[in-house]
Order: C-alpha cells, then structure tokens, then sequence
C-alpha cells in the first residue's frame, strides 16, 4: 500500500500551480501550469488542475497513476460564487479525495500556518478574509468596480479619470496625467474604444503608473495612493474587528501601498507565514484526516 | 416654388424628436420616434430620424414630400466620436441640407438662443459643453466609468460600492446600503451576477435611491451628493474658465444636485431660454443661409 500524500493545489486567472508533499509535510515536488478559473470553463480549470498535478507527481519521482492516492486541497478563484463552487464540486476529479476552498482562504491559512489570522489581498482586484475559531469571513472581492476597493484596478479607473479632467482642463495636467494618456495616444476617442473592451485586468495595467508617480512626489498620484491606502486600511480594520488578531498584506500592491498606510495599520500587519500552496497543504491535510 | 422650413432633431439613445419651424422662427409641428443613436447601427438612427421628421411634417399638414425641401439641423448622441460622425455624414439623407452636431451641442444652442455659454448635462452620465466665440469646448462626456463625473451611473456605482461594503461590515449599515442591498436580494453574489451585464443605464437606475435617502439625511446618501456636487461644481467652474459667461444645468439629475451646489456656485448658474430642439433648429437656421 501507498504512503498518504497531499497535494496543494493554487488556481488562478493567469496560473494554476501544484505542490506535492507526504505527511510529514516534507516537500516533494512541484509543477505549474495554465490558467484554472472555472467561471471561464470547467473543463479547462479541470485540465489545468490535473496537468499541474502530474508536473508535481512527475518532478517527484512518482508516476502518474499515483493521482488516485493524493488527498487533494484545492484553492481557486472564483469558487466564493455558488454556481461556480457546485461545478466544481460535481467534478468527477482523479483524486483520492478533495477539499475546495477560495484562492484567498488557502492564501490565508498559509499566511497563519493553518491558524486564526486574517490577509488582505491587493493586486488586480482585492479582497480580505478572517479566519477565526474555524469560521470565514469575507469583506469586499465581489469584483470590479463594484468592490476591488484599493487595488490596482481601481488605482487604473481613478488615474484615468483624473487624466481625462486634466485632458479636459478641469484640473491642472501631472506628469502621472501626461503618462497615461500617452498610454491612449493623448486622444479621449482611443480611452473610449478601449472602454468597450476593458476589464478590470486592463485597468490595472495603469496601476504601476500611479506608484511610480506617486514615489516621485507627483501630487495625483499621491492622493491616489493615499486613498487606495486609506481603503485598504479601512478593511484591515474590519478584519480585526471580526476577531483576528493578526493581518497580513499580501499581493502585487502589498509593497508599493506600505508607505502609504497610516502607521499605526503597518504595524500591526504580520508577516506570511507560508504562501497559498502551503495553506492548500494545509487543507489537504485537514480534509484528509482517516483518508486512506 | 415652396417656402424655405427649417427642421431640428434631437435624438438620442430612448426617443428621437423634431420639431419643424418656418423661417420666422414659427413652430408648425412635432413628431417623435424610436432611438437614434448612431452607435447602435446607422440604419435603425436614419429610419428613426426620417420617420419623427414625417411625423412633424404630418401634424404641421404637410405632404410627405416636402421632405426634401427641409434644412435640417441634427443633434445625436454619440457623434462626438469621429468614426459615428463620419457614418452620419456619409447618409444619403432625404433632407434638402443637413447640419450635423452633437445633442449636448444642440442643447447648448437651445439653452443660449444661439448665443455664447455653456451647458453641464447631469443625467444618466455627464458632459459639459461652451460654445464661446463660434468655438466648441467640451469637458468629461467620455463614457462611464472612466468619466461621467456627477452623474446618475457614479451615484448609483458609489451606492454599491458603499452597500457592499456596509453589507461586509466595514462601514455601519444605513438606510441608503439596506435599501441598495434589497435590489440585490440581500446577496452580494446577485450583485456579481448582475455586474456581468450591467452598464451604465442600470447603475444610474439606483441613483433615485441616493437622491431620496440624501434628502431624509442618510449620512452615507449625504456624502455621496456632496462629491457628486463637488465635481459637478469642478465641471462648471472649468466651463466657466474656458469663457462662458452663464452655465446652465440640464438633465434629470440637475434638479436633485441643486441644493448640494456651493450657494457661490449655484448663483452663477442659468435658466435655459430654449430646449435641444431649439438648439437643433438654430443650427438648421445657420447652416441653412443661402439655402433654396
């Protein structure tokens, strides 16, 4: 008979990536592959899940018909939407056994080592999760630009904005205003072709703009970077009033927001403990418990 | 050989208006229609404008036939982008002569009688025009969300932004975020699964709600027409920079944003002599000079 192995798996928009561990939590192998977002397809995620998994196997040693022996924890985008959730659930997956969760509840107890603790995320969009004496809570990530408050997508919406009144000469032009037209020609009619097609991704790709103006003293893009902060700091806040006593920052904005954030928030920020695929370990391991 | 009529049309993206005048400036009828907005498809705008144009030539008792003896002066939405602009001008129209211009720049005809000012349009989205010196001057009118400042759709965005927020527990609950939360059944899931198809139209359509809580002092309403106020005021004070002496504020929300309007801001602002049909014939008149 086999040794009990567990499987981490981190799906999302752009990756879906895979790590395998034994027991004893010793590492074993990894592998990587596509984009695994069920709202954009079953099938496809599910393909993505498996390819990613066999990569792990594969850089182990093992073979592939060992898939049927791993207890699996799955974190992945979008499954906070029933529908999503319930296809995935219906999936007849090659493993031993499953645990689904959110990307961001993996994430979170990988920050804490499977503890109470709470992270807030801020990359293209953002959202934040407490976990606290075994119960979820979730503020803002229902999408953009109804939520994402902070995040990049938004930084992208409001630099676009002050950039077509600066345009318009409504208000004063910045270097940051002068860049991100540049991005659209300096012609209002290309931001408005491109609005037909942009999704919250492409707003974010104006994102960095913001933090490198805002760095070099650039007065809208530093009143941008204050209120993403102040938002930001503003879920931080919820987060610990639902019970957790510590919050980590994770994400692509994480770093450039920091200095940003009022300091009495940065310091009760916590440091990661461990990433997303080790929280996916962690609730492999969980769900696991009597499997075999 | 008959006598010189001139004709104005209004259309936009839900009805298409005409309104027919001989050239003493006498009106002789109108006539309405379905949508008009180029953007939409170039046939269904022309056969929308030929038939409200029918329709003032029948209530004015005139022959179908005397179409072509029209000059007509044409406000559309959307033919501030050039490729909609150019598709209109390429028409084989049935008119005797046709003026082409936007309807914010009819309406700003209308609201001056032709002489120089500005109008800020506060509806659904938001645009400012001055007319100063034969020259144009427009100011946001770019689409929602990337513009659109003060309008109903950003009300109606903020509302659900603050509502989702207030349903996570990251701000108090108020009645303004319980009542925008009820659209949504409670759930935020509806609000993602409504956001795949949303536009503009149905964010504005939770404006009203903002409008009626502001007026009954929900703190949260309060704020959020304040700063559509504040950038409503930004728009005029910029029209007002580009030369027009008297702005006037026009569209569905102008009435609502009046009482949160600087008392400085709100004494400059002018009471429109004429309607967009107004405008559309001054503009028939003008380009109509040597016509016949």
């Amino acid at each position: 008979m086999m040794e009990e192995l567990f499987l981490g798996i981190d799906g999302g928009a752009s990756v879906c990536r895979a790590r395998l561990a034994d027991s004893a939590g010793l590492v074993l192998g990894e592998g990587r592959s596509g984009p695994a977002n069920p709202r954009f397809g079953l099938e496809a995620a599910a393909a993505a899940i498996v390819e990613a998994a066999q990569r792990a196997l594969s850089a182990a040693g093992l073979p592939a018909g060992a898939i049927g022996n791993l207890q699996a924890g799955l974190g992945l985008a979008g499954v906070g939407q029933r529908a999503d959730r319930e296809r995935v659930l219906a999936w007849a997956h090659p493993f031993g056994g499953l645990a689904l969760a959110t990307d961001a509840h993996v994430a979170c107890l990988g920050a804490h080592g499977g503890n109470d603790g709470a992270i807030l995320v801020v990359g293209t969009g953002s959202c934040g999760v407490a976990l606290v004496g075994g119960r979820e809570r979730q503020v803002g990530g229902w999408g953009f630009p109804i939520s994402d408050h902070g995040s990049g997508a938004w930084l992208g919406l409001e630099a676009l904005r002050q950039a077509l009144w600066a345009h318009d000469g409504v208000v004063p032009r910045t270097p940051l205003t002068l860049a991100v037209m540049a991005r659209f020609q300096n012609d209002p009619e290309a931001a408005v072709a491109w609005l037909d097609r942009a999704v919250s991704r492409d707003y974010a790709a104006l994102a960095p703009l913001v933090v490198e103006h805002a760095e070099a003293g650039d007065p809208i893009a530093e009143v941008l970077m204050r209120r993403a902060a102040a938002d930001a700091a503003q879920l931080i806040e919820a987060l610990r009033a639902a019970g957790a006593a510590q919050v980590c920052l994770m994400g692509g904005l994480a770093l450039p927001l920091l200095p940003w954030l009022p300091e009495a928030v940065r310091q009760t920020l916590g440091t990661p403990r461990g990433d997303a695929l080790d929280g996916a370990l962690i609730l492999a391991r969980r769900s696991g418990q009597g499997f075999g």
